[in-house]
């Protein structure tokens, strides 16, 4: 069964071995874990529910304490401690797009606010709901989960917007065909969530990112419904697509989503290499992503994340065998992992592993393990986040942030913020560690993803304290760069203060006057996207 | 010099061969051109101008009719009879953004109307300025057209937003690159006018359309500055880049852009091969592009289009050899030429010609004179516009219109639209020719692009009546169909009428709080886009 309070499906369990507990130990010291709270602890807690009757509606604490939080670090130190800041007074299950636009007109009769909710997998904040004097409902898409049309000429695949990446995959697979969108969260975050979170898979190398595979779909606002149309171009003005990605449940409920699919490839394979050094692994993917070499996928691992992926995957005894043979082909603490995908047709993928491969060898790639460590890489894709669990009960906190940003401000970028990230804590003198990697890279530049990793405190208060140090300093230090908020965790609440740096004051406004477009009461998703304090400041039309 | 009053250089003179006239004459019958007016019988009737002073205004009668209209059909009778609807009251030529900023003011403080001209090229109906009591302004800027930045490492150039096609072209080739951005309109149009109209480039299927193009840039508003940051992707919110990309003039003036370039590619190919017909073509180019094999273009034209192109292309007396060849590989009057373009480095396109070839062959191509046709296709890329010329000395008038669809509308489409234009004007006795071809192919569908010649009638009055009744039946067809009203045209006062269809009335709406976010006076290029009467009939917020 799905976990309450943390990663996935209680089945997997993911485990620390002793030689990763060492490591940490040398890394941050001695942690120690705080105690959780048990779900029944929880549930004690749940306040009475203030919801207006609704044949849809589910009130039942445990209902309400499952769709309280998404899986960003605040949400996780909410559903650890048990101590919800506030908790939806209901989750609405609804089943047909009409049932949703039924739930909007009873909302603006009652005055409540609404909370789209597709897989519970934000790390932005989308989901924790904010205090109000008014009812909260919380609308779970999870029913409407069918492939509703599938147009085989144009590959166009109609899906319930509530649909979740193995349920998704697993209906096209069954004609024959695949969307090809798979983020870290896909076993459990869902179409329309992908959507207006403007989410993208480790794949889109070939299939691109959400913006490119939605094609149209289904908005139900509180002023009505969007019905944006499949077209494979258009230049009849601006893209209401566009509007729609990113909208994180601000304006409206997407419904029903229409993909662009492809069918499913002949032949797939993943492969590792290891560049010299950093420097050589990002010219060597920039080259092939400028060279317009179409692989399916390229990840570049600075020297600590390989460092860490090989003491994660290789079994320990395997290991000293492993540094024998870096060094003989004269590879370095320095070394870099870079795993790479080719997808497609048998002669297309013979073709373009020739062509990319003249591009890693001119950049010195060595090839050991190459096929090995790719598939590890394959079986392990969507398993990262289990590893917050023995993590934390170990008593360490891990989170993870991302930015993208074009190649000439990448480089400066790179050079300081682990720096920046693992001293965040330094005048309280608690250790951060920290390493990074490149998943998603373009002609003009890169995403860069950071995972760290820090001692939780004695209290729950202090741990947050702890995170939003290091959160404001790594924040502060992407948008000095000039990264995006957000290659692919959307804005959320945690980043809305940083999105008036990217979008600038009239950008903003613009954004104000879509919101007050389609949800003129501001009764969809308070606070998330546009902050709050922002958002009550607004200016002339 | 550039004409005053049709397309282009007056140095490029295109003819009409005698068996082309042979061929009218055979179609449309016995055609009688109109009489035009003379430049200095138009500068007679030029109102004098209203415009308050500023020092960047040129309010000469002859700069204001050069800048009166654009290249749609109307505009092109306006031109030719010398009775344009309306003419600015002045022209600004801008130098920088700062000069434009300072437009925007002056433009609030004398309430005056802006309209941006970028090459003048529209064929949609953006650039003939209403009638309003305000004084017009017409803003054009041609002076702001240099390369202002090159950021290598990232591959994106600053240019200013007025700088046309060659100049752009030349100022990257000068360091080694390309935007590989080529309309029919190349000669002519502008960075600026490619970003607002949402333009496509014949070699769209390698370089992108311009959405893919356009990384940023600054927009001067009514309202202030919006700078849009150039980044490689972005989950922070709804994409600005695309309010801004076909917001066609009425959000503000675009001044500068950021453009992805790609280095100019080491080879370059194009073929022309014969489809059996039409049906085996559609399945080729759909397959081909499904497929993912990376062509820099593909166009295939109807069986009408191919029996037309080869007359113009091909000398007569070659013409009856060429038949011998057709009849020898079994091609018949049904056969369909797919013309397509091969760029990137050798490796790459001989791999891609190879991929290529596969389903070429597999669906019945035969090769005749396929380079040498390639290579006329390549020559004339940008001449077609010319040939408005001769037709309409010879008494023909000719238009074209455009959309984009998925397959599945497509086919269906193609099987109507023309007998439904060439039928247009049967009431009245008159014969219309139509031919189409596909020229941007998309997984998911493609544009369709119809040329229509019909008689001029014995006045401009009767003439324009002619072409409302074909324009409006090609339209209602376009959208009963599914189709955007444009894939590379843009929206205009053409066709605005039409734009609910595809954006619905909610879409409208928040198309119009937009520009009411940024330019609340409604002095932006009014009723271009929204149309007049649906822009006052204004919904509630």
């Amino acid at each position: 069964m799905r976990r309450w309070n943390g990663w996935g499906d209680d089945t997997h369990q993911a485990e620390l071995a002793d030689f990763a507990k060492a490591l940490i130990a040398e890394l941050l010291g001695e942690t120690k874990p705080l105690s959780d709270a048990s779900l029944q602890e929880a549930l004690e807690r749940v306040p009475p529910s203030r919801a207006p009757d609704h044949p849809l509606l589910d009130t039942s604490p445990e209902t309400r304490i499952r769709h309280a939080a998404g899986q960003s670090f605040p949400d996780w130190l909410q559903m650890r401690s048990g101590a919800f800041e506030n908790i939806p007074d209901a989750v609405a299950f609804p089943e047909t797009s009409q049932q949703v636009r039924d739930l909007m007109a009873w909302a603006a009769g009652h005055d409540v606010i609404l909370v789209p909710y597709g897989g519970g997998t934000s790390v932005a904040g989308h989901l924790a709901c904010p205090v109000s004097e008014k009812p909260q409902i919380t609308v779970a898409l999870t029913r409407m989960n069918r492939l509703l049309d599938f147009d085989k000429e144009s590959q166009i695949a109609t899906f319930g917007a509530g649909v979740r990446g193995p349920d998704l995959e697993a209906q096209l697979a069954a004609i024959g065909y695949t969307l090809g969108h798979f983020p870290q969260s896909f076993e459990l975050s869902t179409a329309g969530g992908w959507v207006v979170t403007r989410s993208s898979g480790q794949q889109s190398l070939r299939y691109g990112r959400i913006e490119q595979l939605f094609a149209g779909g289904s908005l139900e606002t509180p002023k009505g419904t969007l019905e944006i149309p499949s077209l494979p171009a258009s230049s009849a003005g601006p893209d209401l697509r566009e509007i729609v990605l990113g909208s994180e449940g601000t304006l409206g409920i997407l419904t029903e989503v229409k993909l662009r699919v492809t069918p499913l490839a002949e032949t797939e394979q993943f492969y590792t290499v290891f560049m010299p050094d950093w420097e050589s692994g990002v010219a060597a993917v920039q080259a092939i992503t400028q060279g317009r070499i179409p692989l399916s996928m390229m990840r570049l691992s600075n020297a600590t994340e390989t460092d860490v992926s090989l003491k994660l995957t290789v079994p320990e005894k395997k290991l000293s065998k492993l540094n024998m043979l870096f060094k003989l082909k004269g590879l370095t603490d320095q070394k870099c992992m870079l795993t790479f995908g080719l997808t497609g047709s048998k002669k297309q993928v013979a073709a373009n592993q020739k062509l990319a491969n003249a591009y890693l060898k001119q950049h010195g790639a060595k090839r050991i393990l190459s096929k090995m460590l790719g598939d590890k890489w394959k079986e392990g894709r969507f398993k990262g986040p289990y590893l917050r669990h023995p993590l934390w009960e170990h008593g360490v906190g891990v989170d993870t942030f991302e930015t993208a940003m074009d190649w000439s401000a990448l480089r400066p970028y790179i050079n300081v913020i682990e720096q920046k990230v693992t001293s965040a804590l330094k005048e309280q003198g608690i250790p951060v560690f920290a390493f990074t990697h490149l998943s998603h890279v373009y002609p003009q530049g890169s995403s860069a993803y950071t995972t760290y990793l820090f001692p939780v405190a004695s209290s729950y208060e202090e741990t947050l304290e702890r995170w939003k140090i290091v959160k404001k300093v790594a924040s502060e230090t992407v948008v000095a760069h000039g990264g995006t908020i957000s290659h692919q965790h959307g804005v959320g609440r945690d980043h809305a203060s940083y999105l008036p740096a990217e979008k600038g004051k009239l950008g903003m406004s613009a954004l104000k006057a879509l919101s007050q477009n389609f949800d003129p009461d501001q009764r969809m998703n308070p606070g998330v996207l546009i902050a709050s304090e922002t958002a009550s400041n607004t200016e002339p039309a």
